[in-house]
């Protein structure tokens, strides 16, 4: 089997995705496109990126349409076929076509829960703990700061003594992924100004960086990894704060706890992979970045490994609420995958049968151990 | 047609450019490459970029002289030749050469204007209005604060209802694209310490916040856009500061404001793709990377267009002084563009019909459209 | 003779290493892979990156052993044989399979000395004063800041009066490359602190920085480079305070002096080439990031001839401890520059004589100018 073939074949564990939601047919209709951009952007905009045409290019396969002219009438053809699919159905279509065997999903977003999502994916389903909803919701019911921390810690380890693999932030999108050290005095004095004007969303920086401290002892207690969005995936975040260098205190503070970082930190991916090659305890997944970079994917993934550790790297899609987002991801992570490694065999710098085993660990093993599926 | 005869056979609409200003013989016999490099290089090491030599090139086909040896003898024979051109027709062929239709000129630098350079090119010319000459100006002209500032508008506001199509700014090299919120009373306090010790160059940190906060507002009002120059392109500035993650608090303070990044923001092309795709009021020209990164210029281009919606990028070429720089963007744009888009259709990412029409929109649609044409 | 050709027969002049030093038995069959990460890893990680792989594949060559199936039995079978070698005649053979005539070796690390390197190389070897080192031993010595100064001063003289062509710093690693001004009265204090709580390493940033400008004005004295870490290349450095963006200010201060900055600034090197292309005193080096990089050997090349001059690019290895990385950065370096040359060529950039003059200048000629050798 040549190692294209390997990389084909291989079922993938899925670290980082979110569940399909149900979308109505206007959604379909008319504003398509926007799940297939992280910006605040005009439609007339989204519509042209390279990942939704790649998008619109999977619909064109699922419903046999000839792309022709590739014009707009092309385009709503295919949306009008798209809109009226049977979500369940055409979900669990888009997914199997992608052979991937477990997906780790997050619980905060979008609405739809992993255990919804369950009904409609053959793949088993682990689900995520998503600490600012985890937060907000825990804001919401505790008035004191004592209470609200017990509840915190609690609810985090229950979790991963559930069914819950890992802990997951946003927290570069909050407030950057520079965390700062913060002691409990400050943490407390930050939960009574959040609770005197709260208003749902956490974005207080000190209470933040708090819980995002207890979250990664919580973490090492339960030798579960905590994952950090880092570089693109809202518009919410600042650009230049994604930058996994910002982490490196946090990363350095908890050197028992694994960390993994999302979407290659994009743009920031030779930071990225230069941080995974320095630190024991992190991870690099590349999710979102493949398959929103699209042609650019065979980049993100000979960047990563050209420090990193063969060992440290995850395969991710980020799909959300739509599943051509995982048959995307899957699609071009493999074929960047397949081209780095045929290269580095070309070259010389790796032989065919280590190429095989990076393969198979960047699908599947790494994950598997990482989590302890 | 293919992509490629597309992409060679479309006419250009050069978002950002300076006019071509006459030089002495001596000037091209002895000093021909510094108008190669935005560095303060010793020329040794200035004839030795790949762009200077590209533009060898460029004098070998238009007057006919055989590499041969490539040594300095043949330098030497081709800055011969061109030091004794007739300015004007030979500046008149090789933009003819490169089928520009339309090329939008700085008046501020070098010293000839875009009117003057109308003369000489068949392409249409229009100015834009670089902020810092005009402010240094009005600086000369005007004691009081709130003169400067009613005349600063004024200026401002009757360029655009005239024949300027855009503002532009070169902020980033004189303090950085961290341009900073500064009230009216800060900035009337920056005007008199500058006024004191008036020198003619405007470096005050607060002062340009604030003039460029007033040109963004009067930009909206006009609906046109604001040029920033980002990246490399000026010895003057810190290589730091002219990140464009830099200037997102600008970005967001002006939602009604369409601000272009030029350059690509070199070398910090990959975050310029991602302001680009996050903001909906940004566009991202990649003028001056393309052609000075050469070799490198498909690696830009496809760089830019992994997150950046390709309606909002625009072929520029920051062609300056001298014809040979608008010979090598078109060329190096070109072919960087058709090998982009030939490899998003081979790997079946987009149609060959959509892979035109980014081509008609990068080339000159998107220009026409944002500028109003 | 073809570009490639030439590049494969140019005797390489290696602008920055380290000696290699004995290694037991132990260490090889246990710990190999740690000489080929920077990162502080586990060892099941440091196993698994592609530069480590290729190491393997040089003793497969060098034990004359098949591949085959590439499995732990094939690493352990390669061990055992690396683990006996003569450590001499292994290193002098390997050495001499890259063809490098001269070596410039940091003569802080590792503890085997250049002198002693000399005695198992046939390429010349010449030191290179690492002054962290330098400054510890004279801490150690002085307990007046004045006679440390005069010290200080006095050693890097007469190295450079002798047998050392350069100096170099680790600054970057032990505060970062931000070093800033500093008057002498701080400095003097910042040594009173030092010395009082003397622990033999020397991280205070005031007193660094002194000891870095002092350097640079010696060296500018004696017309020899200064040596600069940058990018990723220790554990200890803080992977944002690495970009060479951050060595500005220092650059500026010394325009007298010759700054090199080390490793291409991986991951930052499209920074590292814009800030060698703007200031005359900066030259480049891209050693470690090569091989380290292994397959993006030529994304880290092509990347730095986009805007610097090709006559201000270095080769060095960076191999330290053992004679591989030698080997792997030849062959890595030489094959990266082979096909980003051909690539011009072929695109019609450069000529096939000039990429024959560029080849010469990076492989030696660059570094036989600047190091005076």
């Amino acid at each position: 089997m040549t190692i294209r073939e390997t990389i084909e074949t291989t079922a993938l564990i899925d670290n980082h995705a979110h569940p399909v939601e149900p979308l109505s047919e206007t959604d379909v209709r008319e504003r398509f496109a926007q799940w297939f951009t992280e910006g605040d952007l005009e439609y007339r905009d989204a519509r042209h990126t390279f990942n939704y045409q790649a998008a619109l290019g999977v619909l064109a396969e699922r419903f046999d349409v000839d792309a022709g002219p590739g014009d707009d009438a092309f385009e709503r053809e295919l949306l009008e076929s798209r809109a009226t699919v049977d979500r369940h159905e055409y979900t669990r279509d888009c997914i199997a076509s992608t052979n991937t065997e477990v997906i780790l999903a997050d619980d905060g977003f979008p609405d739809t829960s992993p255990a919804e999502f369950r009904e409609y994916t053959d793949a088993d389903v682990y689900p995520l703990l998503r600490l600012e909803s985890l937060a907000e919701s825990l804001i919401d019911d505790h008035a004191e700061f004592g209470a609200f921390e017990d509840a915190l810690v609690d609810r985090m380890a229950s979790a991963l003594e559930g069914e819950y693999v890992a802990l997951k932030t946003i927290v570069a999108y909050r407030r950057g992924l520079n965390v700062g050290t913060v002691d409990r005095a400050d943490a407390r004095a930050a939960f009574a100004d959040v609770r005197s004007g709260w208003d749902g969303r956490l974005e207080h920086p000190r209470l933040l960086d708090y819980v995002i401290h207890r979250a990664c002892e919580v973490a090492a207690d339960y030798d579960a990894p905590i994952q950090f969005h880092a570089g693109f995936g809202d518009p919410d975040a600042h650009p230049r704060y994604v930058d996994p260098t910002h982490l490196v205190e946090c990363i350095e503070a908890h050197p028992e706890t694994s960390v993994v970082v999302l979407h290659g930190a994009y743009p920031y991916v030779g930071q990225a992979g230069y941080v995974t090659a320095t630190y024991p305890n992190v991870y690099l997944d590349l999710s979102l970045a493949i398959p929103f970079a699209q042609h650019g994917s065979e980049r993100v993934v000979s960047t990563a490994m050209e420090l990193a550790p063969t060992t440290k790297l995850l395969y991710g899609s980020d799909g959300f609420s739509v599943p051509e987002l995982y048959v995307l991801a899957a699609r071009r992570f493999r074929d960047a995958l397949a081209s780095t490694l045929e290269g580095a065999v070309a070259d010389g710098i790796v032989t065919e049968s280590y190429a095989e085993t990076v393969a198979e660990n960047v699908l599947r093993e790494n994950a598997l151990g990482l989590y302890d599926l």
